[in-house]
């Protein structure tokens, strides 16, 4: 698995062999890269002794998710019950839900299924109601999981601020809980995503690495065991200065990486896995309109309502590029049409043109299944997205 | 079915009585309003003598179909290849796939299964290789689709604009084909979705009539037989002052409505069917974080890249309130979240809040099932929506 990655840096990784009977709008996945990718990753948490628990809800898929746990992955990190299902029942044996649970059905859903599978669950609070919850339904179904305080360090979704005095207050509620294991602190700084370039981006990654190392510290201090202190997003891993204090990253948009992570400089356009293939169906003086709209590239401009992208995606209509030239913009869409800035260039009906979209994980979201090909290769393997999660 | 509106005008349609035990997020369909849109569409149509073809992309949904053909619809469009397939092999018996097919593959799909189940097929060109496309296949399964040549009334998307000398190439190719029959004229104006106000959206739909009620006269002038002009969008079909010369009208999202016809003035928000049931799972000083984000609501601002909306959505926190009062605006999402704004208001964890998007159409694509319930009723049924043709 571990390749070098074989393409240059400032290229887009084009795949203009793909089989002509490939039926469009298709999502593709690059298996060279997203293996080097995983791999990648691998050695950065290896090398710095941290834990990797990839968030899944950008592949969806047993398969990826089999082969980050192959690389060396402890586990992984879902956003919802009904897929963190999906990965429970496959046999994973570690996974943490990286939500707050307020519903009792959804929770016994989820306990149940990860004491028959025997999977180690991993769950957050920031509320003591959630402590509650938490507390009354393990004991009811006889397991521990183990439970982390969510912190608030920036985002301004789900946590306590840093500085919170309930922090103590719940950590001292789940050691008290029987039918729970206190196992440390969990952040996501989402709000890197909006970063104006990778230095401020490095800037969210110390400053959320520095007040989750104080507050673990503060517990410590406070009598606490703290065994796990997680951070994790693409943008704040690979911008990172260090990891000091740290001992698991939970990454997901790195399998595939898309418009943020290159608009940070943060990757070269050679690192993008993920693509969609798509057809011209119709021309006009302005634009080349494609058959993938918003119900395939989704209207996301970036992640957690960033907006620094211009367009829904870039552009290559295939043969005769290397993918270093200016891309087109996918400028406007429609729900299956995509308004493909035209830029003087002549496109024709039934030309290909390959799109990197802004944002990958919704669109793995919107498809059942995507196509794995491996670099020049002419052949792939259609992969079903466990996006039947919905 | 002809009930009339029980709702007071200003008012959004709250379900604050549903089921304890419905998870969340559910996407909810108020089922009196919807068939009170259904039957207003219809009756709208019939008094202008129009045949109404409703766009299942909305809905995607074989009983909400049902319900449109048994109130007066004389068939349905579609947008995809794989969503027609659904209504097709359901029994419907007229269908328009309103998008131009450049792939043999699908085309040989869909006629094959229209064929099949004695489905009048009616299919849109803009191009020759269209037409020579459509000839072949046809010709070669032994069948005979009505064809609309696709006018481009604005959008600049698919179609040929109305001054076009290409226009009578394509009715003279469909006119000589002996496989197809040739059907008329078909538009959509989807650029009123970004009009400024209800008085700007009647301006695109008249001009929209004025130039296809011209186009069609002038080709009728040159001696071909123009049966069919078919335009439609909700919008436009809501605004128009009149629709002489025309035969058709296709709207889709009448059927639940959204924010775009309420932001246009064309309809109260009493008439919104369609809405999202999520649950409060954290909250911080400025926002009630909601468990619905872009994965339940999509991203959309609107349609066809207008973006004249604010947010995500409307929220309203149920219990004691009539929908009268001004909504919580969804200000950001991320993929499983969504920030309502409080605005000094308070909400709790396990709060339900219920949601009406900005757009209903990428909703409902989201979904693979949505709750119908009955005006005060407390009680529903889950309908499968044919999402599943991703």
């Amino acid at each position: 698995m571990a390749k070098a990655n074989p393409l240059g840096a400032a290229r887009y990784p084009l795949a203009p062999d793909l089989p002509a009977n490939l039926e469009t709008p298709a999502v593709l996945v690059d298996r060279d890269i997203l293996e080097a990718n995983i791999d990648r990753m691998q050695a950065l948490a290896d090398g710095a002794g941290l834990a990797l628990r990839p968030h899944v809800k950008t592949h969806k898929s047993v398969v990826i998710a089999r082969t980050q746990l192959a690389a060396g992955a402890s586990g992984l990190t879902a956003s919802k019950v009904e897929e963190a299902l999906v990965f429970i029942t496959a046999g994973i044996q570690s996974l943490t839900l990286a939500y707050p649970l307020v519903s009792a059905a959804k929770l016994d859903r989820l306990l149940d299924a990860a004491r028959r599978r025997g999977c180690d669950l991993r769950l957050i609070v920031d509320q003591m109601a959630g402590v509650d919850l938490l507390a009354a339904r393990a004991a009811a179904q006889g397991c521990r999981p183990g439970v982390f305080i969510k912190i608030d360090v920036g985002l301004h979704r789900c946590g306590r601020e840093p500085g919170d005095p309930q922090v103590a207050d719940l950590a001292g509620a789940l050691r008290h809980a029987a039918s729970l294991e206190f196992r440390g602190l969990l952040s996501h700084a989402g709000h890197a995503y909006g970063a104006a370039d990778g230095e401020a981006a490095a800037r969210i990654a110390e400053e959320e690495r520095l007040s989750m190392t104080a507050l673990a510290d503060r517990l410590r201090r406070a009598g606490f065991r703290v065994p796990e202190v997680s951070v994790g997003s693409t943008p704040t891993v690979l911008a990172a200065r260090g990891f000091d204090g740290l001992t698991e990253i939970r990454p997901g948009n790195y399998v595939f990486m898309d418009q943020t992570p290159l608009r940070l400089g943060l990757v070269p356009p050679s690192r993008v896995a993920l693509s969609v293939l798509t057809t011209v169906v119709s021309t006009n003086d302005r634009y080349a309109i494609v058959d993938a709209g918003s119900k395939t590239l989704s209207s996301d401009r970036g992640a957690h309502g960033a907006d620094g992208l211009a367009g829904f995606g870039r552009a290559f209509a295939l043969g005769g590029v290397s993918g270093r030239e200016t891309p087109l913009i996918v400028e406007k869409l429609s729900e299956e049409h995509g308004f493909v800035g035209l830029e003087g260039r002549r496109l024709e009906p039934g030309d290909r043109l390959q799109i990197f979209p802004n944002h990958a994980c919704p669109v793995v979201n919107l498809t059942r299944r995507f196509y794995l090909y491996s670099g020049a290769a002419t052949e792939g393997q259609t992969v079903d997205a466990a996006a039947c999660v919905r």
